[in-house]
């Protein structure tokens, strides 16, 4: 039986991670590491300033749970190294997060955090996300094709340093047209502070924002999106602008 | 006078912002938003679930300095939406990190996700970091050369959602041989968790590790860095593995 490690970032007791916990145990032994709080928006963050905590809540045939007091990718690094003792891992998922993960939002995204974190460590890892911020959203639309993204994944060479980021959208699985693998779409929050006053006259503000949807590009993910399909993006964690370093050759010295 | 806006991932009060503003404002009007406490290993991380707190520190001609109870990334937002009120910004400085964010450092880097940020915003944006962990380390040694990168930098067009990425080696000014734009090496952490009792006996872990120097690939930074050159990545947000698409093509369906 091949081991699959489950993370998330709203936390265990999302719904989105229950669903997928779901899914993954046919496929495997499934351990389960995942944030005792929310953690969205919490990117590739690691916890370096304080010890962490792990509290098992489960532990069955083939089945184990932990909640971790960290980061999602802390959960990735704990799952791996202390719950699992650095055992062959075969596959890490992650989510299924609430809410888009899609273009510029995969940079702030702990759920694709966590699958980043999977690739460094050269383990073939899928974050998945549904297009719908509800505590409450319906993921069952979407379980047969999570399902099948996971097969196929699993009998697919994926190159080293490479993870998925799988966004599904808000829809009947009847209107859900397919799968499209995809580029990452030029698309942006316009955000703003909303200032408020404290019960003793203190500013303090709050993150809010709507997202653009930018370009729209034939071929990049918001596209395949807005078309009903699921979108799955390769990411790499090699930041380096390739294209651009010639250009720059003057700042050798 | 151009406006140039300082974060960075160690804190307001920490000695590399300090150097960093002192090189920074003979280039222009200068405005600091730091972290209130030290945020290493933030990464991209943003604030969503709770408010944030700007405190204004100090105020003067061409001058301006906050704390902010956010991420850097947190820092770069309420610096260009509250402080500035969306004025026009020329130049995103980070750091002086204390320590390296030289290869896969930068995916956990709070110092590079304040520069990345500003880079989605637009904005030119550079992230300096000194191999030096030392909380006292001697920054003095790379004040020119850092000097001489945002002059050179202010006159180079940098396209589009790239920031950069530099890393000063630990040595004496006369030692440093120059700067080198280089690739992203291919180097990682050897990571464990030291676990602890606390005194009511329960267990906590403390994340520790050595970095790996890997593969010190001629054009890498860690390569630079070892020959004692500066190095400078130019960093994209874009993390499309574009090499990768078409071989996951069967996963269309």
């Amino acid at each position: 039986m091949i081991n699959i490690l489950i993370a998330n970032d709203d936390g265990i007791h999302a719904k989105g991670i229950r669903e997928l916990i779901k899914i993954a145990r046919p496929f495997g032994n499934v351990t389960v590491v995942a944030p005792d709080s929310a953690m969205s928006g919490m990117g590739h963050a690691i916890t370096t300033n304080r010890p962490l905590r792990l509290r098992l809540l489960k532990k069955e045939e083939h089945y184990q749970e932990y909640s971790c007091s960290g980061t999602p990718v802390d959960c990735v690094k704990m799952g791996l190294k202390v719950v699992l003792d650095n055992q062959k891992v075969d596959l890490i998922l992650s989510g299924i997060n609430h809410g888009s993960n899609a273009s510029s939002n995969v940079i702030y995204s702990g759920t694709m955090g966590a699958a980043i974190e999977g690739s460094i460590e050269g383990i073939k890892s899928i974050g998945f996300s549904l297009l719908d911020y509800d505590h409450d959203a319906d993921f069952s639309q979407s379980t047969d094709f999570i399902r099948d993204i996971i097969a196929d994944v699993l009998k697919t060479p994926i190159p080293k340093g490479i993870s998925l980021n799988v966004n599904i959208p808000k829809a009947k699985k009847e209107d859900i047209k397919g799968v499209k693998v995809c580029t990452q779409a030029n698309a942006y929050w316009i955000e703003e502070y909303i200032a408020r006053k404290d019960p003793w006259n203190g500013d303090y503000y709050w993150l809010a924002g709507e997202f653009d949807c930018g370009d729209m590009v034939e071929g990049s993910d918001i596209h395949a999106l807005e078309q009903n399909y699921i979108s799955i993006v390769p990411v790499q964690y090699d930041l380096t602008a390739l294209g651009v370093i010639e250009k720059l050759n003057h700042l050798n010295k």
